[in-house]
């Protein structure tokens, strides 16, 4: 499989964070050759916040990350992170695979077992050996670096074609303070969460309630607002993680100027690291960003927008270059929302194609298949009702995400 | 394209109908050397029921078949058929055009515009040139004949790979009666119907309003019970006209013994529609039964049900004859509806590969990929709450799906 013609041209450097060491490790679960372990080591206590999949069938590690997190000021020393295995419908042998690996961090780092994350990604259904990863824990701990990041995004992916990393920074007071971010997709994605796992750590100081309510706050408009497939994983897991290494004066109600610089930088991050999810989306050659406006309200805008992200006629005639709002309109039409044909606009880039419930009398074939040529389009839709708007992101469906998922397991 | 390997080997011989006569034509619309228009003409006026799209956005055609089927009673002298444009998102000019067909149609039967129903599919948003019907359609009438079944199936198909047609009869008394019904499909299927024509006729003497309560009875566990991509038409149509030339005794009401035994008999021909719809899907090469049982309630086994069959994931691993059962309790948990990740079963075929929320510990990966190797499968899911069960089928997604609809318009 070629790497995504969306892939970025170069990876951005993700700068040390004081107190946070990464290794990887080859446990050879799935993929020959190359890291499936990730551990991500806290040198000191670090406040963490996690939002998790709405599956009823959530995975054995979101069962104990969700315990874990289940009291407000968690707080954590470490993250343990798999490819290759989702540990997901996997009964009690699921759970004592948690506890294993957790243990066998928890003694590698000297902390609790209750002080260690752990998130998995890949086949649904297999037992999880996770006997392979109790010696490479052991050297993991002692050897890990601050300077690995990308390598923890390599060693985190699926069937993604790239690694997913995002950094910024923003000045609190006279400290300046620094987000890290690493993600994978890319199948299984749909607006609650994603088989998407990610993984943000900033050296700033904040008060874990408040560290929550941003990472859960920010979540809808980014994380949630991306759909690959309309599939949602057993495994979805995000994670925020604050180690007040940078001497800032410490967060801790959510509207100061300070939260919402900060809150400003980790939305930049979390965005970031959403779009390029979608770039990466499985057998994806186009990104595109469905705004819905003029509808009822902003849940039915946003009810709108995923219908028309997560419709197989409107995703092929992306794939395949061609103009076809009229299947824009059939999406409109099923969404089960407020929306009058005769009142309807539709845009492909700037280019309307349609208004008052027909083609635009000036519609020009060659100018809306121009913007479909591009590798980033806008597809606008004006409900024409009321004020409420949502703005989604999605890729095209290619017969490459047919071949990926028709031989995943073999 | 090929014919799909799920074609019918030969197509039934739907018999005559006294009083009811076809005709196919070619107007050009947009398919070269094929007939592309339909007319049925009932020569007297025949008793008419209707079911249509649930879509925000239907067609000029369904808004003037749902006028003339406004009043109880309705009845029938033709209905006017054309493939290769949809007549959707027209404005006045898509309102022009239908009431320039009617009018044409009327003139040639001798009744009056309101005397006819009209359905169009094809491509949405282009202006149909109605003017094209005009002519043919006063040849067309005169011409009529009574076993031209098989040909206006044909005449309404587009991305369809074959006709669709079904019979079946039941003796009311001393009288046989009849029921003959041809359907298209393929792409734009959903659960609210589809981008579907069906037109079914019987030469029962049936009151109107117990032939509307029974075609919109049996359409939940039919027509709307198939899905092949999960996005809704414009322009779903099902007409059901009869003729009472059969000489019955008339059907009045709903639960007499001769309602039973007609519903009995029109279930058989629209359920052998909807299959033959499912069967046809684009790119389709597997027919997929999803049986959900053990759910809340059946409103809850449906909606699972239907998130199994709509899922890309599950389609996929279907289309590669993967026993990816892992992609089944990744729809069960994300479909949003009372799930126990621990008490759920999963089968394919008869091979049970999961239960209590893990693998069959006699699991067995042949048995299950032998399953997988068939053309027809069913995936069977108990829930293990309540008593709730629905029934869906679906088609596997396979290349060929974004092959046709990644250039279905250039």
């Amino acid at each position: 499989m070629g790497i995504s013609p969306l892939a970025p041209k170069k990876y951005t450097v993700l700068p040390p964070l004081d107190g946070v060491r990464i290794a990887v490790a080859k446990a050879g679960i799935k993929y020959a050759d190359r890291a499936d372990l990730m551990l991500m080591v806290f040198d000191a206590p670090a406040a963490v916040a996690g939002v998790f999949t709405t599956s009823r069938c959530a995975s054995a590690p979101v069962d104990w990350c969700r315990s874990v997190l289940a009291d407000a000021g968690a707080t954590t020393r470490g993250f343990v992170v798999n490819s290759g295995n989702a540990n997901a419908f996997t009964g009690k042998k699921g759970a004592a695979a948690t506890q294993m690996t957790a243990q066998a961090a928890a003694k590698a780092i000297s902390c609790n077992p209750s002080d260690i994350l752990l998130a998995s990604t890949g086949v649904i259904g297999e037992p999880l050996d996770a006997s392979r990863f109790e010696g490479l824990l052991a050297d993991m701990a002692p050897a890990a670096q601050t300077d690995l990041w990308l390598d923890a995004a390599k060693a985190i992916m699926t069937t993604d074609t790239y690694p997913k990393v995002a950094t910024a920074s923003v000045d609190l007071g006279v400290k300046r303070v620094t987000i890290n971010g690493i993600a994978k997709g890319s199948g299984m994605i749909a607006p609650d969460m994603a088989t998407m796992l990610s993984f943000i750590v900033t050296d700033a100081a904040i008060d874990q309630p408040v560290l929550q309510a941003m990472l859960s706050g920010l979540t809808p408009s980014t994380y949630n607002s991306v759909t690959v497939d309309s599939d949602t994983s057993t495994s979805d897991t995000v994670l925020l993680a604050a180690t007040a290494t940078a001497g800032n004066q410490a967060i801790v109600v959510a509207d100061s100027d300070d939260a919402s610089a900060f809150r400003g930088a980790l939305e930049i991050v979390m965005h970031d690291l959403a779009i390029q999810i979608v770039r990466d989306g499985e057998g994806a050659t186009k990104q595109v960003e469905i705004h819905v406006r003029g509808a009822d309200s902003d849940t039915s805008a946003r009810r709108i927008a995923l219908s028309i992200a997560n419709s197989p006629l409107v995703k092929t005639a992306v794939a395949g270059e061609d103009a076809n709002w009229g299947r824009v309109v059939m999406a409109v039409g099923k969404a089960g929302e407020p929306a009058d044909r005769d009142r309807l606009a539709i845009w492909f880039g700037d280019v309307r194609v349609a208004v008052d419930g027909e083609r635009d009398p000036d519609y020009s074939e060659d100018a809306a298949t121009a913007v479909m040529k591009r590798d980033e389009i806008t597809i606008g839709v004006d409900i024409g009702l009321g004020d409420g708007q949502a703005r989604v992101w999605t890729c095209d469906l290619t017969k490459e995400y047919v071949a990926i998922n028709g031989d995943y397991r073999s």
